[in-house]
């Protein structure tokens, strides 16, 4: 397997997931910065010519961070980081696409239409009017998320999760593309810096191929 | 187990999925038009106010729609809408994925800022100025999905998938609340009238408590 890694949060997604679970992958770097995931080389293994993807050994490609993490969970169940049972599974969709659907895609389209624009302008739709609304919502469901936030320590509870690692990404994200979120947050804000400490953080920002 | 129903897209893709798996569950209907989802009783049911939500005979909640999904078919594993193999489960959350994250999500979110604006004004944050726009982005981006579609007939190829009731379901929202998709699309096209021949399609209109 091969993984199509890139200096882009969801690839760093998938970056602390493989640290987390101590899986090592050989993986290439894609030059998304130049647009090379837009480029025919690319595009005739991801269609979508997004990242990251990873390419199996029958020579298909994958792609969707959360489907490559669900599939590698499968084959690598421990340690498990969606859950080993079915409960434990659903518990942490439930938060992962609470996550995504509510905060992390709100912070990913808004960077497309903000600071992301010169870059995607020419190779998605883009909004800029839309950009300081979406910002907004992603703030203001990060506080109702805060609000529904457990006992902890973690989305899940006691269990660390591929949830935790995709509002951490994104968060982490948004603080360098001018979408700081408010760090009093009462349990996001401790959360945050609960999982910073881990040493999949720090190692994650690092390309998988360097 | 019982189902938290509503009139709306989310429950809908539920009842699709649960009428393909042929599985019957009880159910309460919440009436979403009313605002019961976001009083009291209910959000202490499901915190995050929406629905469709899965009581668990230990009387925890599952919310999110995908997450339900996913629970049931790991409980009940034929027939297969997610995948029977690793493999398969990973190509269907790939387009499940592609679907919700580019163009249904889109539809959702235009819809509360624009024909939804009325009723969704006072419960979460809307942003009226960027309904155009969300609304063009989903249906480009379901132009770039019809350009990826493979052989067919459905997402999946030859396997009928919760990507396909996904996809379906929030098209065929968006013919009622001035979002119609372009029927002339070469896949898309015909995929749609192919899946709204299913049984499913149409007895998935109906509630499932009544």
């Amino acid at each position: 397997m091969l993984i199509y890694d890139a200096v882009s949060p969801a690839p760093r997604c998938l970056r602390m997931f493989l640290l987390e679970k101590q899986l090592q992958l050989s993986a290439v770097t894609v030059d998304v910065m130049a647009g090379e995931n837009r480029e025919s080389a690319y595009l005739g293994i991801n269609p979508a010519g997004q990242t990251p993807a990873l390419r199996l050994d029958d020579g298909s490609t994958l792609a969707e961070a959360v489907a490559i993490a669900e599939y590698l969970e499968e084959l690598h169940p421990r340690p498990s980081l969606i859950g080993s049972s079915p409960a434990e599974r659903a518990q942490t969709r439930q938060w992962w696409r609470r996550v995504e659907l509510n905060v992390t895609e709100f912070i990913h389209n808004a960077f497309h239409y903000a600071e992301g624009l010169a870059r995607f302008t020419s190779r998605i739709p883009v909004l800029p009017e839309a950009a300081d609304g979406l910002k907004q919502v992603a703030q203001d469901r990060l506080r109702w998320l805060d609000a529904m936030f457990g006992e902890g320590p973690y989305l899940c509870g006691t269990r660390f999760s591929a949830a935790d690692i995709w509002l951490y990404v994104w968060l982490d994200f948004g603080l360098s593309v001018n979408q700081p979120f408010a760090r009093d947050l009462p349990h996001i804000g401790p959360w945050f810096d609960r999982v910073a400490a881990r040493p999949s953080a720090e190692a994650s920002r690092r390309l998988l191929a360097l």
